[in-house]
């Protein structure tokens, strides 16, 4: 983990939080690549699963949302981590952990002083007591989850979008917890991204012989986890757990998680939640509104059953990074590389000039840049000798890099012409090719769309591994 | 403004958010449609500023920070919209509106009872006043702009990315303002999102005989007033407006708005100012960190200036649905067009099938659904009749519909063989063109990457307008 944690910061993917003022607790940013590796991890999501499927829609619900939400959820009555704001110290708890934190109190009959006052005990000033807080139709919360934003929305999504049932409604957005947990870097996060999908499906239905809430749960099960290995996460640190009786959250039928071998150990990556029809008939109850679906086959209404994948941004970020860490011997150095896949590699390509003082090598390199640049995310590099630029795009998990040397365009000076050809550099297997430079792009097409080095390779005069 | 909020309704594109509790003021949800066409603003903006531009990176801070940047920037003590919490009632105020809100007090005296007491008078029960809120650590602020985070980091980024000035860092992300101003829908809201830039200039350097903050300035207002045009808002409908020395933010040297016609008249749609040095030198000063760039040729420390380009999201979002809405007549009849720019409208194409009831047209049309939204945002519609399919599809914006008719398949029972053609329908002209099948994938590309209507339809068999 620390060699995650040093790296990450030291080549721009995620720093402390306001680390200039000693951090805030449990926040990260993520820095220049962190954010190009997160976005690719959110947009191949979205298209895997909003814009590929036919029975998908997407949604963006705010942040704030109306208190009663989370009475309806739930939240604020059962779950183990609602936010709460104190009403002495303005300071936010988890609602099961109010009685056993010192409070802040300040103190009217002395002018407003601050006490700092141990639980469950009263101040010796005024005699009051902390209560636990109580409702207030003006109180805000910070959303624990997603997944309410869907749920209050099932309506207008239904009469807005005209589908019909299986369905599902996936969201991609920020979350907060009260979590205090150091030392596991971005794994537990006060402020982190959800992934999630609520799938309705008809509880009259049955698929395949089964019902059809546990038939959508288990191929939700199967695809969630097949995601995880198309980009990259090895079979081997991946397995699922099915949640006890005991440890099933109040609305869930069955829970499996998705868990992963996290440096910090087997962790969840992923729950996949059968939610029943609990949180429509909440609302329902709660809003006075109908949130049903209109059986035209049965002629009847009927409350849709929910299966949840969800999925959070920053630990399947972290995933992903632990499982494309490797430390490997070259001939006989050590090369730190990361194995990203090339959808998720938060650099697609790196233009290198092999001698940064050829004026000609360097216009063609950043004319090489710029091009390219137009599709994927493209660095130029001149800052070092090739040897130590191939180690630092390695180290980042640029799967390709682009060199421009003097057989690229020949000297002048000499009368040499220059063959127009440039080296493309795999980052897995360091082999090299040379590429003319007007198939440039469809190359690239290639390789970034999905085929194997091997394949394309193959097509081109090779050149010793760089 | 009306027809914008109904049809958004309707449509799936904003929904009130938690519209089933009465609704959460000046809170907006993105629905299905909603959610493409924003997220479809935000890769534009990413792409065109921050992948396609050598001299531009990324950064996604979180949107808890530490409680001193906010001191550091001013907005705790200068700025007119800090969100903070109410000692006694829990609810969030303006800090220069607190004077003016009267309060809900819980009452220590009287066991916690509750009053509300008008503005700057104290309990008749225990005779205490409200303060404004004391500072304290334990604070916790929703950011009220994401420009900060990027600050703090500034000097993260230097060190990891080995940039030369100028660069800038571009960010998108949500940010919060106590703003209750009904009746405006997602032009003012209490959570919003912005894309924010700062570009870092050093002040010892002239570019083209000024001082480098003064042409990057120039510079910033021409490209961004270009990005909007460029993707459809019209000439007519922006504007630039001078800040006046006397509105000037605190920190700012010069600060022009783009301004758009609005359906609620002409207002910001982006401001582009010169912070000068300010916010580094604020953070150096409360950081003690030395937030400083080394200039090697002028060998000495120099304190960048910023320049910072700051959107909306939402704004940008209603500035494109208003100036895409149309109304008109269409052979008699009045049709409702959302003439998006092809990159931004949410669905990209439409795929219909002509008679329902035939299943091999049916399974053509879903097979070629499948086939394009493997590329992009797809949807399959068979719930009416052709003319009205077209209609609800130019109200949302597609750009082009494909209908497979009897044509395309032929007809087994009658012996006659399809001709594997299928018509695509232009939205802005509604001329139609027949197409190979086989051909769908390039034509849309050319189309959907910018290719003029007119000049891919010549080159196919015309048909009657749709």
């Amino acid at each position: 983990m620390d060699a995650l944690v040093s790296l990450s910061k030291r080549r721009g993917f995620i720093f402390q939080s306001s680390e200039i003022y000693g951090g805030t607790g449990s926040c990260w940013d993520y820095g220049p690549l962190g954010v190009e590796l997160k976005q690719n991890i959110k947009r191949v999501w979205w298209r895997d699963y909003i814009q590929r499927r036919p029975d998908m829609m997407g949604l963006d619900a705010s942040i704030l949302m109306h208190p009663t939400v989370w009475k309806a959820s739930g939240h604020v009555d059962n779950f183990t981590d609602p936010m709460v704001d104190c009403l002495e110290c303005r300071r936010r708890f988890r609602a099961d952990k109010i009685d056993e934190t010192p409070w802040v109190h300040h103190c009217p009959a002395t002018k407003g002083n601050k006490f700092t006052i141990p639980a469950g005990e009263p101040c010796s000033h005024c005699g009051v007591t902390r209560t636990p807080v109580e409702e207030d139709a003006s109180l805000t919360y910070l959303r624990p989850e997603t997944a309410q934003g869907i749920f209050v929305n099932f309506d207008n999504v239904l009469q807005s979008m005209r589908r019909k049932l299986p369905f599902g409604i996936g969201q991609i957005g920020k979350a907060f917890r009260n979590e205090i947990t150091p030392g596991n870097f971005i794994f537990r996060t006060r402020e982190f991204e959800q992934m999630e999908i609520e799938f309705f499906v008809n509880p009259l239905e049955t698929v395949e012989g089964r019902p059809a809430d546990e038939y959508w749960h288990e191929r939700w099960i199967e695809d969630s986890m097949a995601w995880f290995r198309r980009y990259g996460l090895g079979e081997e640190n991946l397995r699922l757990r099915e949640h006890e009786a005991d440890e099933l959250a109040h609305y869930a039928k069955r829970t499996a998680d998705i868990e992963y071998r996290f440096p910090i150990g087997w962790s969840e990556l992923m729950g996949i939640a059968n939610r029943t029809d609990f949180d429509l008939k909440q609302h329902a109850k709660f809003s006075g509104k109908a949130l049903t679906y209109y059986d035209e086959e049965r002629k009847e209404h009927v409350v849709p059953y929910v299966i949840e994948p969800s999925a959070g941004v920053d630990r399947a970020l972290l995933a992903f990074l632990a499982d494309a860490y490797r430390e490997e011997e070259v001939r006989g150095e050590k090369r730190v590389v990361l194995r990203f896949h090339p959808e998720l590699a938060p650099l697609k390509v790196a233009v290198l000039p092999l001698l940064k003082k050829r004026e000609d090598i360097v216009r063609t390199a950043h004319a090489i840049r710029d091009e390219l640049s137009k599709d994927w995310s493209v660095v130029y590099d001149d800052t070092a000798a090739i040897g130590r630029l191939y180690r630092r795009q390695d180290e980042v998990g640029t799967p390709y890099c682009v060199t421009v040397d003097v057989q690229t365009v020949g000297d002048q000076a000499k009368g040499e012409v220059g063959d127009g050809k440039v080296t493309i550099r795999d980052r897995n297997s360091m082999e090299q090719i040379r590429v003319p430079l007007e198939a440039l792009g469809s190359v690239f097409r290639e390789l970034l769309g999905g085929a194997a080095w091997a394949s394309v390779a193959g097509r081109f005069e090779r050149k010793g591994d760089g």
